[in-house]
């Protein structure tokens, strides 16, 4: 076994030519001024052997499994977390943190560490918004890359997803238009004279009951009950997935054409990144553990109400051989050189919106006990950090050193009264003029976001995202009013402008925060009922009043208790822009009672979900969308105008 | 610019050590115990630059078309086509003769070799059948590479297929719900206190005869004309595309959201491989080609019945951005470490069936003057073949040296008059024992695609797939036959069991029919009118009477012609298991009048496809799919069970 060195021989980028704060037109100019080093290379300089990595062209590669196994005895780097407060519809800038902190740490202070990060939807990027890959002088290059195919991960989840949802409409068909008998002759066929069980249909025999493994003596009862999964079609959750933005799936009928003999039903697409598989990739921890979690999905209930698995569908090792390659993290680069895993992207609001637990588990051995590993969760702390610990942190047993806690002056003076602040439209004089008062007063909602992480004792470092219409002033007292609500410090940030220069008195904070003491705990036992649970999560991290169940939800909650899933944890699929269930309520929202419409299942993901009111599962496109702008140069192979 | 060595420093690979017709289960089996040199070792023994491959992981690596530049003064190999006698549902081992080929002449006879082979969609793989990498000893490894993922370029295609699907609903949708006013602000916004056109909106603006680039400029009724596609629902033919056995996706109903107003209408989705951008990705020829193809796909027509273009819905970039890798070959290698492109795998009947001319092109230039590059075409040679020639070798400008055709004692006797053969039921005892009647009486379907061959100046080599079954009286009776019939020469193979060494004698032939005279012609001119052109291809071809346009078909006929269309080539979308379009009438049917049904268009691939019956774009699930007996070993990574 190889040990690794302790810190790493990173070649840095050289610094890009144009002086820094005359900016370039766009992100993409900006990641094209860099050429990225080959990723082998970068591969090598972390300390990755050879048959460790598979490559993807020049600048990407695969990080095979078994690292893990070789650094088992190398202890773990520190674990930082970046959320944010409430934002704005325009976001707070929580991956360009997240990038401009690894910068500093690596680039400039001479620290290993590791940038994890989810792989974003494709489908959005030809919408409304730009891609994830942060932006400015803090971001992963090349931007394109990262934003589109990348390693081909959400690709194969869409496969898995589909066929998956195939077999569920053709099985239903089949059961419907065939006897006992002939069911059974189709699945279990004489070949070459022989009759046998598939492992797959021995595993669903044991669990009815039955120990026979000769098809011949099963009697006819117990043939029935082999062969009719008995699928009731209103019960079916699991829905056919594109990473395309495409409004019209949205509600479909399906089976219309005769060979289908009028078995029609509604269903519906949703966003790739939506997908059930997404967030199994995210929590799992290993091959077996993803094999058995997509066995595990429940995708309708019988007849009985009883619920009907991919493995009673037959087909977990097929789904299981679509993602053999999606569970390896993809190892990419920031602007200065400095490693980045990107691994999975389930939604932040069905799901918990974090990126993956291996990629977090491999770079935490690849930095060694001195280094950092810097992610990032979805939305506000509310939502996204709330996730992270109980869902995630649970699923990886990884304690966290440190939260860094992403602020904006712009999104506190929201939260203090100021005008609405709309994708699209221009900003409004308060969000460009020095406003101290209204700064003052959305520093509520800073403070709240801080008590939130202060629940999981991780101590809390603030990260002041600063814009250039930010006043000296107003930084100032933002980060005074952290500091007195109990951050270990708060920090104004320049990454954006300045690349890693611009977090380094960020990346100082961290590290002090990460050598403080940690008393991380989960908020909630997993033994309490479902609804205590959730009651848990709206007064304690949302400050709601009380918590109150449609009956559609309490029978959801008492069906999930009754087939044995109550001892999951709780997944809430809530709006982002308000720590309230009402995206108009700045601030701090006190009062209010919490409306939990439908409790919804992933049961190999391993969390039930709450819906608190709607939650669209496909993005459409606009009048505009983002394509009439892009293009690839022919000549170059450049592309052009994707952000 | 660095020559090519005339012959190649070829590593061969091992001779697998089992005792060859001693026969491993299953052909992963026989895949798994060939270990594949490393694919960059691979580019190297074939004169590829480093910068000219990108590497995917082990076995799998892109060819960048960079390499077409620099090996232009390079004279161009021998280019031979597999093609087929009519096939039974088994098929007849065009894929194994193809491989077995190049095995012979690269690793037995020391001549440069390639094959140039489609990528098989992945929704089959756990449908019905198996991959198509070939089998037995002469196959692509490793066939789990081949049969999933491979490089991503289906799924390229899948999204840059469903990323229009979604704009000509979403634009139809954006169009009854807003007023011109509105469009245009939207389409054409100020930012940041500009108002510009974006380059495809000039090019638009340019298409309706408006010279004017500031939007500020436009009359009422120019804005009209611009905002307005007023795409006619009704004559929708882009359909969305999964890579998935969806039989409930057959025939659907979109829209029926609320958020979508109302707007519904009826929909369907093809397997991907089934998509327009399939048959460009094949026929193109160079990114900027590529380009221009998806700008001029036609989507529907207008309420006019003008044709509207992804160009005018403004995604071609997009299109082409999401493509950029797609059209680059993947190198991989067969059983005996020689040289294979995958690359592009269209539909044999509403498209033209053949892998990329792309990876023809570069491995013709590869394998050097006195090399070969073997390609297989689709179906029997009536279909395949002349689509090869008529629509391939159109766009490429290439010649054919040779075609290969292959047959099997096994089809020749179904055509015979042997009884029915049928995927899944054992053979009847006709073809497993010698029968030298039926044999000669079949020799007809062979003869006549012997003489279809003909029509195109091209010397025919008969290949004989040869089971274990076959007698060698019987095997020699249809050498004899095909001699006399005008093959140059005839030779049985025994590739599948004997790997390279098998088609030796193949390999020779081909070698020497390679120096015929060769005097290539098409079969038609393209000035002819569509009517023509079909009547040519089924009188010449298929041997039939006449043909008989439906009044659908006739009017498209008129409406493509009206449109412009007119002097495209021609895709027949015909049974493969006929001469005619009755799959029941083997051997060579006489006296028929081949009806079509309907006649459609891809524009942007460039062919007028009529219809002859209804063609199936969406295979099903049956009752016990592939996947039931696929699995993954979680501890050697292995895939198991997936053929």
């Amino acid at each position: 076994m190889k040990a690794l060195r302790n810190t790493w021989n990173l070649i840095k980028q050289e610094e890009i030519s144009w002086p820094l704060f005359v900016f370039f037109s766009s992100d993409i100019e900006i990641s094209r001024a860099q050429s990225p080093k080959a990723v082998d290379v970068l591969a090598k300089e972390i300390g990755l052997l050879t048959d460790e990595i598979e490559i993807y062209g020049q600048t990407k590669a695969k990080v095979r499994l078994s690292l893990l196994e070789r650094l088992k005895d190398q202890p773990d780097g520190k674990y930082v977390l970046v959320a944010g407060i409430t934002p704005t519809p325009l976001g707070e800038g929580k991956s360009t943190v997240t990038v401009g902190l690894v910068q500093a740490l690596t680039a400039h202070l001479n620290i290993n560490s590791f940038a994890c990060l989810r792989q974003p939807s494709q489908g959005p990027t030809f919408g409304v918004k730009g891609g994830a890959a942060g932006g400015g002088y803090a971001q992963v290059i090349p931007m394109e890359e990262f934003n589109l195919h990348l390693t081909g991960d959400i690709h194969a989840i869409t496969a898995a997803n589909n066929l998956l949802a195939a077999a569920i409409d053709a099985r239903i068909l089949h059961e419907n238009t065939q006897s006992d008998k002939s069911l059974y002759n189709r699945l279990v066929p004489v070949v070459n004279g022989m009759r046998g069980f598939s492992p797959i249909q021995l595993a669903r025999l044991r669990r009815l009951g039955i120990s026979k493994t000769d098809p011949e003596t099963l009697t006819e009862e117990e043939i029935s009950r082999f062969v009719r999964l008995d699928i009731d079609p209103s019960t079916i959750t699991w829905q056919r997935v594109v990473d395309t933005n495409d409004r019209f799936l949205r509600k479909i009928t399906v089976g219309q054409a005769n060979t289908e003999k009028g078995f029609v039903r509604q269903a519906q697409f949703d966003i790739a990144v939506a997908s059930e598989i997404m967030a199994i990739l995210a929590l799992t921890t290993s091959l077996q553990d993803m094999k058995e979690r997509l066995g595990k999905m429940v995708v309708a209930n019988d007849q009985k109400g009883e619920p009907v698995t991919a493995e009673d569908l037959g087909v977990t090792g097929a789904l299981a051989v679509l993602m053999k390659d999606a569970i390896k993290p993809t190892l990419m680069q920031t602007l200065e050189g400095t490693p980045v895993f990107v691994h999975a992207g389930p939604f932040a609001n069905i799901a918990h919106g974090n990126s993956s637990v291996l990629a977090d588990k491999i770079a935490l051995k690849l930095v060694g006990e001195n280094g950092f590993v810097v992610t990032e969760a979805g939305f506000g702390a509310d939502i996204g950090m709330e996730k992270f610990f109980n869902i995630k942190c649970r699923a990886s047993g990884l304690v966290p050193s440190v939260v860094v806690l992403v602020a904006t002056v712009r999104a506190l003076k929201m939260h203090g009264g100021g005008p609405n602040v709309t994708a699209g439209a221009p900003l409004k004089k308060e969000y460009t003029e020095e406003n101290l008062q209204l700064v003052a007063d959305g520093c509520c909602n800073l403070q709240k976001q801080i008590q939130i992480t202060q629940l999981f004792g991780v101590p809390v470092v603030v990260a002041l995202n600063v814009f250039k219409t930010d006043s000296p002033a107003e930084v100032d007292l933002v980060c005074k009013i952290a500091k007195e609500s109990g951050a270990f410090d708060a920090v104004p940030c320049n990454h954006w402008s300045a690349g890693g220069r611009g977090a380094i008195k960020l990346a100082q904070a961290v590290e002090k925060a990460a050598n403080q003491k940690n008393s991380f705990k989960y908020l909630y036992s997993l033994e309490l009922p479902i609804v205590e649970k959730i009651r848990i999560i709206a007064q304690k991290v949302y400050g709601a009043q009380d918590i109150e169940l449609s009956p559609v939800a309490q029978s959801q909650v008492d069906r999930y208790t009754r087939q044995g899933f109550g001892n999951l944890p709780i997944c809430m699929a809530k709006t982002h822009l308000s720590l309230s269930h009402q995206p108009e309520r700045k601030g701090v929202p006190t009062g209010f009672i919490l409306p939990i419409s439908e409790v919804r299942a992933s049961i190999g993901a391993g969390f039930i979900y709450p819906l608190v009111g709607t939650m669209s599962t496909m993005p459409g496109l606009p009048t505009r969308p983002c394509f009439y702008d892009i293009d690839l140069d022919p000549i170059t192979e450049q592309v052009k105008g994707l952000f």
